[in-house]
């Protein structure tokens, strides 16, 4: 992972974005996802512009993304795009859903962006370097202790029955929760305005480009038995901003 | 109601967001809620800019406050305040909490702003006059099947037992529900980006600036039994775009 590689992921993003606005707040007939639906159109077209500047910048690549699938998945190094995560919140107009960008090499997540493109805001996370926040390096606040923190989750049906039951432990172990959210709570997380975040069911694209962001800020990311997240992790997730909140999290998880 | 008074809410709306926006994303220690947290300093930094705005031009208006309480509160005209709605999102940094500001006459909602100091996201809604967001002229959707809906509310968890019930009856016949957004969905429901918002034990100062914004736009607020929002409303309160959902959402709640 090269500066070359921050610039390419900064110019998908450029590009996603502008794919993304027109149809942001656009009136549409409520549709269930479809091929047809605005949503899948604005996914397509941003998932699209990256692809074209990947075909044009880094050909040799792999490709792993929501709307169009695997290239070259076996290849040591790996885009992986979630054009827009957080597609309810989208949809419903609220301009915190983003997109995210990753480069994995060797499975491992190297680099990450997560692009808010109404109001402008940037995450970049790169592996050995500090994150930035439209580029300003930020950092994870200190909160060592579990009852002092602030979680956040995007929804409690995302989880599965036994994930439901660890989730309500943690809830009650925390300081306060808060709903909704997606990508933007491990930004504000990086940021250091949360604490936790903790999800399950999660695909790689919803994920891979998080890693980098949570831990150039100084947080931790991993699954929920303490183990790196990579190309093989089953989408369980924790982010902590202060490193040691881990352990006590993963007791509670475990 | 006249032109002047929403000129003068207008002016209490910048007051408060230029009292707020110095709190938005500060570096604070976390504490629960106390005089001296910076939420509650924020909170209260904003209602004193609007009071002392109130003081200069409406001195014989009544106030209803979150943070400083009731004067004159039996006054034919009386501005009621929440200078921060959707004060978790605030403390976690997300651009959709919002200041709401509004007049009643006689106890009924004439005047209402919903202010996003972050974004200068503003909707003005005042009887017999279209919803403005941000100068433009905003409209609700049409949306007259209960199926195709799509729901949102700030967390199943701020409903009471019963209440709960509810809910769950609601979030089963709709298309979609969001969580999270606290007066902002009802701003994205004048502008058309959402269906029905169901919410209860909110207090006079959190739905009252709000109904003149979502009749303002087309669409209708009431209690669950179908009555008129005003200051001796118990605090359950249903919005919804198209006023056809109107009957059958009063079907689910009663």
């Amino acid at each position: 992972m090269t500066d070359d590689d921050i610039l390419l992921a900064s110019a998908l993003a450029d590009a996603a974005g502008a794919a993304i606005r027109p149809f942001f707040r656009a009136r549409f007939a409520i549709e269930t996802k479809s091929d047809a639906s605005p949503v899948t159109q604005a996914d397509r077209a941003a998932e699209r512009a990256i692809r074209d500047l990947l075909a044009l910048h880094a050909p040799a690549d792999g490709i792993v993304g929501e709307e169009y699938g695997r290239e070259r998945a076996g290849a040591d190094r790996v885009w992986v795009l979630d054009p827009i995560d957080g597609t309810r919140a989208f949809i419903a107009g609220r301009p915190i859903f983003g997109t995210l960008i990753a480069l994995l090499e060797q499975g491992k997540p190297m680099l990450g962006i997560i692009d808010q493109p109404i109001s402008g805001e940037r995450w970049v996370g790169a592996a050995g370097r500090p994150t930035t926040l439209s580029g300003q390096v930020v950092t994870t606040r200190s909160c060592p202790t579990l009852a002092d923190a602030l979680l956040a989750t995007t929804s409690p049906w995302l989880f599965d029955a036994a994930g439901g039951s660890v989730f309500d432990r943690v809830r009650g172990s925390v300081r306060d929760t808060l709903l909704g959210g997606d990508c933007y709570n491990y930004g504000l997380l990086a940021a250091g305005h949360g604490d936790i975040v903790l999800e399950q069911g999660l695909q790689l694209y919803d994920f891979a480009a998080l890693v980098p962001v949570v831990e150039g800020a100084g947080g931790l990311m991993r699954d929920w038995r303490g183990g790196l997240l990579d190309a093989d992790s089953d989408g369980a997730v924790v982010a902590v901003g202060d490193p040691s909140l881990l352990d006590p999290m993963l007791a509670l998880l475990g």
